[in-house]
């Protein structure tokens, strides 16, 4: 353990931040502090299932958690709808923040979040751990490659999920009033940061929707599907999105160059914790006659002794200690890609509100 | 060799057309009888360099071939705007037609091919290699186990091929006046195939081009997208097709239904002629804390001693005994799937030629 490890608190007590609180107990430089939920049986539960030490502060309120001057940072796992009233106190309250995604509701509801961490010095990071793994790293290395990988010309992604009738009629994820995002929000935000970070976070010029969009009784997102255009003349890239609460589980990104093409089913949570894999393809030719291929998909394992949550939280704490010891401004590198990617989910959401025109960003 | 095997003459020496002569003489039920090309001095290349026996007769027209009464059956990879002239004139000599993809400009011009098949009683059947793999059958198999796989709800195929600069410029495939449809002919023409046979040949209900279309200076596709939908309310299924003549090799098919997802990135043109796989995943879920999977996608391998494009022309010549020996009329599954083919074909081309407008069937 380093020295002066960040000390976070956890405010919200979702199934995830059992993930989360074992990550960042686990990372070298965070520890857990404190836990919030709304009521002190519910943060004392998870303290208790999640073998979190006696010396753990368990508080029934959020307002206690960010009071607390023990706390450095906050890990919120809070519905979508909470997030701004909760991570601009926090902000204001000197606690750095990893927000669960979807960041907010929407691009403004997030500038107003990113706004009063920079006013306040805080860091700022959304929770998508798939961006810290090293596989993702290898996968970069190859497609920014010009003369590997040639110009990406397409890119598509899905991440589907079969919810129970259970999670359709009760999660938080299928109510309006927390997240009314539904799976554009939970499932499609994973999408479109693939498509951007496989664009360098260059932002694509059209979204739009497709007219498949499935919505629950309340009129939440179960299911849509939409396609993204960048760049003009030779330099185009098309790249299409899928999400589903419906569908079997899949989270695949398929990047195709001009030179070769990357192939990954398992994006944003690998099939095993230690190593993970992609295949790669590259100057594909057919054998005389068409009767065959040159070459076949190489499969690229990539060993991680540390998981992807965990390289994520200790990212996050790194960042917190080089403006602690430095006095430094907070990083921006992680909230302008959260801001990219509220931006282009915005564009998906009014793209559907409209009757799937094209929305130019 | 059965006895009276089909005898066929080619139609165009183009080069596919080599290794559909090496199929048709190693069906058990077929043999090359005769080639033709505009050129005599082509066709006795052809002949040549493919090693045909000296009894193959030789022909510097495509009339005479059509004349020849030792021709049973027209195999006809020509440039798809002279396929409505000759394939009319080779039912009207009672030649059964097997027709290489697209199968014409329009499905009106295909509807007089086939009428003109109908009757004068011949068959008729295009080149699709992959329908006739062993592979494509198993994963049929799987697809359409509703207790299984579930209901499919999401397609995306895609075909993709890195044109050299001289195909760009001289192959029939970017001439408008020989195949003005483009890569939407060539290639999206297996893409769209395999979404109808993945929907059990259901036409979907709209057809809408994306915004990304580049053509060549005399108006040529190179590379179009779409998106298609069938059904309403809880039975709907989106589909996602991509094909371009200026990216890396790619033959991508992906299905998810509701319990599994199948994935295959050579369905056109299998990577080895004696086997082919797709991986298969099922009843996936998230491991305990989200840290993993409970299971991987599992590669199915499907061995086939017999070449596709083998199988192919032996149930083809199958189809045409039948109709030698019993005097019915032609079997209509395989003309059916063509025009099919080719009326979502018309729509994507529709779309794209009104501004991607949705284009409803």
């Amino acid at each position: 353990m380093a020295e002066n490890p960040i000390r976070f608190g956890i405010v919200g007590c979702a199934e995830i931040a059992r993930k989360v609180a074992r990550a960042i107990n686990s990372a070298p430089n965070s520890a857990v502090t404190a836990v919030a939920s709304r009521s002190l049986d519910k943060a004392l539960n998870f303290a208790a299932v999640n073998g979190l030490p006696e010396t753990v502060k368990v508080y029934g309120s959020y307002n206690q958690i960010l009071d607390d001057p023990c706390v450095d940072a906050v890990y919120m796992p809070l519905p979508t709808s909470l997030h701004r009233r909760w991570a601009i106190l926090a902000a204001e309250k000197k606690k750095h923040i990893l927000l669960e995604k979807p960041t907010a509701l929407d691009v403004e509801e997030l500038d107003q979040i990113l706004d009063a961490c920079e006013s306040n010095g805080v860091q700022f990071m959304d929770g998508s751990m798939w961006l810290h793994h090293p596989r993702t790293a290898k996968m970069e290395e190859i497609i920014s490659d010009p003369k590997l990988f040639g110009y990406v010309n397409y890119i598509h992604s899905s991440s589907t999920t079969s919810a129970t009738k259970q999670f359709l009629e009760e999660d938080i994820r299928v109510k309006p009033d927390l997240d009314a995002l539904g799976a554009l929000g939970d499932l499609a935000w994973y999408c479109i940061g693939a498509l951007l970070w496989a664009k360098n976070y260059e932002l694509p010029i059209q979204v739009r929707a497709l007219p498949d969009v499935t919505k629950n009784s309340a009129g939440v997102i179960l299911s849509c599907t939409a396609s993204l255009h960048w760049g003009k003349s030779s330099k185009e890239t098309t790249a299409t999105i899928h999400c589903s609460f419906l569908s079997h589980t899949s989270m695949d990104i398929t990047i195709t160059g001009t030179h070769g093409s990357v192939n990954v089913y398992d994006f944003i949570i690998p099939y095993q914790e230690t190593s993970a894999s992609f295949d790669i393809t590259l100057g594909a030719k057919f054998a005389e006659l068409h009767i065959g291929w040159n070459t076949k998909p190489e499969e690229v394992e990539v060993a991680n002794e540390i998981p992807q949550e965990v390289l994520m939280i200790a990212e996050f704490s790194r960042l917190v200690q080089v403006i602690r010891t430095t006095g430094c401004c907070p990083d921006s590198k992680w909230p302008q890609i959260s801001r990219k990617t509220q931006l282009v989910m915005d564009a998906v959401k009014k793209s559907i509100d409209t009757d799937c025109r094209p929305v130019y960003l």
